[in-house]
């Protein structure tokens, strides 16, 4: 049971459901695919269209020279100002099948809504969105300057986004940033990040100049599949680490007070047991050290891998060509580009330069907020009071987003919280979040943005 | 400068070039891919229609339980019987995007003719008919029992061609076989094969009980893409030997008489760089030493391999399933039961279980006629008279076909001879031949008839 302030706003909130999963479906009901372009030229309007239904000023870049990015401001000339981050691009809905339905058609069923970009990231935009309607339908005011910042490059690494933070650094000035991601456990437990990882996506081709032979020739003839076999296995053993020469070399070890976060998250094996089974962990460490590797340590990871005949049946051919895709997840200290470097030597060392490394774009670095900050214990202490229990801090998302250009670039702490949960099917057939967490999500933000200046001025929370 | 029969013949296949490139051409007008069942409904009838035409008794057998076999006869009660062996099933065409013409749309250009199964197996069979109907327009009899045995599923190893034997040894019955496929040097040597491999065929799939999962879970998560990858690794080394536990241990190491016909192939090693460029192959072993191991070795390929996000620009996910499509070839002495025993063990030595092996079928043994057969010898002179020079005799195919049926079951000498050449491409896109190599098929084979009874029973080829 919700009391005060908490309270009232959770009866609006309830009251006003159907409005707010309206508002959730109007994000849901257009392809923006940014991987593939598909729908992405009218989606930045359509985002916009619903900014200035909720009451804010609305701007559409293109300056940076990507996909567009939708720009919302309430400016109120108050004493604090909370930027806000989103996305609005989508990964691909493929493999289209198992969707049980279509991707772009938003669904309920049993108290979920089913979309792709449900989670990741629409639904976090649509309940913040929906968190300053509410403030303005209930107290008539957001007492706080808050700025949207919804970009459209996200899922392909956010290749401009530090252009439009070069070219319009004094727009982003705020005291604080709230990140697009986040969810709460299976016991309803709200999860913030004070981080993420950084993210190098690499393409491996090894190709032949022959066409396709007879697979008879095998015997004697180079197989760029097997060579890109060889090469993969090389980069990663058995249990996950990466065999790349110096590639652990420029991390940061997290100090005391980051790692102490750890211990507090007790459901965190069971939870992952949940998602992928007894036996489809990597080794057999304790949930402490899992969790280390989850959100403290640098990974390799085959997203992709392709060639020859992989039809029905049986066709012997050798094939020509061979590819795959990977993504690398960077932590504190190290560089992407230095990262690349490394990898292209190894892959040099290992292919004598029959494998090559394409860089699908430069990656960026990893970023992290101190667990000391303030603004990590007022979304801490609003989460507690919108979810009714302690959340679980992580000192990292186990995800990459380009959170650097706000710790880094504009020296703000950064935190992320959100409003997906361990069904939610991230990157996956089948996307969805829940209604309740979706509503409480809305209650979050809204105070969250009522508590700000009273917390970060002096240390208190008066409407809780 | 031809002369004598075989001056004769030549003169009157050129005379009727346009013919026999037009009975080609139906042949290669259809599709009838094996491993997809295009086309397969109608093939059968379509090539018994074209047995007819020339002259044979044309029967279709479905009593083996696959793909139809079409059967001819031309049976005058002479004292010798040839078996000729023949596949209508093509391989897939894909890529589609990679040919020139399409592939069912037989296209002559530069003196080729461009299609799939212009070489294998289609444009083989072509010639031999063309045989019979020069024969028959010459001299006005083919004077040996000729029995065409077609079979619809070689491209997919033959899984039913032994029900075939086993039901009709009867109808088999001959002196000697002529195997389906051969070809020429860029410099005009035909090429004559005393045998062929034997062939497992498998899947490997790896797969675990979750959905597709965002990627950042890879740091501790398992991928089958990498379970895949080691595994694949674990199988076979950089150089391309078999890494299987006990998988040399049954071949059974061929004669020096054998071995002594490696000599003769001097201008491999130039061929074989023509075709894979100079960087192409696995090892920088001597040319003997490669065909050595081309031809009387066994080997694994990769035909192909899959998982996760293979579509343009960057998905992070975390692939649920992967799976491959290996090849292996056998050589004499080798059981494909036995060899697919040794598979399965190493793979669950490796993969603890995590990877399955789905044999498509139980493929079959390798096959070998002696260089010292009096029918190899027979074929060799035709061959030289017809092209003109002294033909390449390699002791084996590196390729596979059910050849066992006949040396093991029936107990006959078999020897390939055939049509193609460097640029046939067979198995890969724009398949094709040359109308030179088609036109000395089409003699070498009429050459082979009309001299067969003679040698084998004198030693003499009167008819040269």
């Amino acid at each position: 049971m919700m009391s005060g302030i908490t309270g009232e706003l959770w009866h609006r909130i309830n009251e006003k459901r159907g409005e707010y999963l309206q508002l959730l479906k109007s994000l849901l009901s257009f392809p923006s695919v940014s991987a593939t372009g598909e729908g992405m030229e009218e989606a930045a309007g359509r985002v916009a269209e619903v900014l200035e239904k909720v009451g804010l000023r609305s701007d559409i870049f293109t300056d940076h020279g990507g996909y567009p990015i939708v720009w919302g401001e309430l400016r109120e000339e108050r004493h604090g100002t909370l930027l806000i981050y989103n996305h609005y691009d989508v990964q691909p809905p493929d493999p289209l099948e198992k969707w049980t339905s279509p991707p772009f058609q938003p669904t309920i069923r049993n108290e979920r809504v089913y979309a792709r970009g449900a989670c990741d990231n629409k639904g976090n935009l649509a309940a913040r969105l929906c968190a300053i309607d509410l403030l303005l339908d209930t107290i008539g005011e957001v007492p706080l300057n808050i700025k949207f910042l919804i970009e459209g490059e996200e899922e392909i690494g956010s290749p401009h986004l530090s252009k439009f933070f070069q070219n319009h650094r004094e727009i982003l000035s705020a005291d604080a940033c709230l990140w697009e991601m986040g969810g709460a456990s299976p016991d309803g437990r709200p999860h913030i990040y004070l981080g993420a990882k950084g993210i190098l996506y690499l393409e491996l081709h090894a190709s032949e100049k022959r066409p396709d032979l007879h697979s008879s020739w095998g015997a004697i003839v180079r197989n760029p599949a097997f060579e890109l076999v060889h090469l993969l296995s090389s980069m990663r053993d058995r249990s996950g680490r990466v065999l790349i020469e110096g590639f652990y070399d420029d991390v940061q070890m997290p100090d005391s007070e980051t790692v102490a976060l750890l211990e507090e998250l007790s459901g965190f094996e069971s939870e992952v047991r949940a998602i992928v089974g007894d036996e489809g962990l990597l080794s057999n460490k304790s949930a402490k050290e899992l969790l280390f590797d989850l959100t403290l340590m640098p990974c390799i990871n085959i997203c992709g891998i392709q060639s020859g005949y992989t039809g029905h049946g049986s066709k012997t051919v050798l094939p020509s060509s061979a590819f795959a895709k990977i993504d690398i997840r960077l932590v504190p200290g190290m560089r992407p580009e230095r990262v690349l470097e490394l990898v292209k030597r190894h892959v040099e060392r290992v292919s004598g330069g029959r494998v090559s490394v394409v860089p699908l774009d430069m990656g960026y670095p990893a970023a992290r907020t101190h667990p000391s900050e303030p603004f990590v214990q007022l979304i801490a202490r609003t989460a507690e009071s919108a979810y009714g229990m302690k959340p679980i801090i992580y000192p990292s998302s186990a995800g990459s987003g380009p959170m650097y250009l706000v710790t880094e670039l504009l020296q703000m702490p950064c935190v992320a919280a959100g409003i997906g949960d361990h069904q939610s099917n991230v990157h996956a057939p089948d996307e969805s979040i829940s209604i309740e967490n979706y509503l409480k999500g809305i209650l979050h933000v809204a105070l969250t943005i009522v508590n700000f200046v009273p917390f970060m001025r002096g240390g208190v929370t008066p409407y809780l």
